[in-house]
């Protein structure tokens, strides 16, 4: 296996653990590879993905789903707004969709940015135990409510994902309104600049 | 053009427009047919939808998303989370994704059930303006949230629609609290009946 228990944790390895279709992982990942990431370094590849969505033209959030007794990647993914014309797609949508009908409670998600209110909705619907947040300088407030309802949330901030966000909402900041609150919020704050 | 303003709005005219691709609905129905098509008979459409999927083998949930001024079908969709191992797609998130981004403050959203915690969200963050429920006999409860934040929401029960979910519910229980609260619940059902 090319990433195995004598393998460096490089960018470059983490980078090719973002790029790779999650059924694929086994082919590139041992599970003695797999056992040495860190959370840091998990939130790398959640940020990784968030870096690819970027390069793609769309909105850099990305997410990542492991298994919490292997540490095993059992989703991820990215935002798609502009890249599928896809109206809600974020990270950790992406990232659950990915994983398909399994028992999120024994998993964790990383998230590069604080989730929404949807996301965290769903986060809460579907059981997860953890949820790790890779990002509340540039957004927070559902981090509360997840631990109202019993999810576990550790803060663990990535400075290159936050400033790859920054960036992105100093750049586009059309295309961030509408990926929190749509295209009627778009509109709307155009017709008030008119 | 085999829907026009001399057809007859049959239940096989909507069967055909629900199983009709979006894009591909103006080669089967003119504007004038479209103009004719009551709230009753969109939420038909949703329920027929929701057929389709039961049909499949899937969650009986279907919705229509409408364009307020033309009456025309901007996306539709039915729950997958059985046909595509999805582990939350809704009828309203089906048809949100199918529809894309365009501005839902100009939409109804016509679902054959009562929309749960994370489909109420999208809503209201899509910024929709109208929703219409077929059915708040099986499941009910977000309709007072969505009212509270501003949307107009009416109920329009479908029989059709309602008996469909009905025998859904009793043949595959576990399989509808999958689609409502995820594996792990019904994992922690199992294991108390043990």
């Amino acid at each position: 296996m090319l990433l195995n228990a004598n393998s460096t944790v490089s960018e470059a390895a983490l980078r090719a653990m973002a790029h790779m279709p999650t059924r694929s992982l086994p082919v590139l990942v041992d599970n003695s590879f797999s056992q040495k990431l860190t959370d840091a370094d998990l939130m790398r590849i959640a940020v990784l993905l968030a870096q690819k969505s970027a390069d793609e033209g769309g909105c850099p959030i990305g997410a990542v789903i492991i298994d919490n007794e292997t540490r095993q990647i059992v989703g991820k993914g990215h935002n798609t707004l502009v890249q599928d014309n896809h109206p809600y797609n974020h990270g950790e949508t992406a990232a659950i969709r990915d994983a398909g009908r399994i028992d999120f409670s024994q998993t964790t998600l990383f998230t590069s940015l604080s989730p929404c209110d949807v996301c965290a909705t769903l986060i809460t619907m579907r059981g997860f135990s953890r949820v790790v947040v890779g990002d509340v300088t540039s957004a927070s407030g559902n981090e509360t409510m997840l631990q109202e309802k019993g999810v576990t949330v550790d803060v663990l901030e990535d400075p290159q994902g936050i400033a790859l966000y920054q960036q992105f909402r100093s750049e586009y900041p059309e295309q961030e309104l509408e990926d929190w609150q749509g295209v009627s919020a778009v509109k709307a704050r155009l017709a008030k600049r008119e």
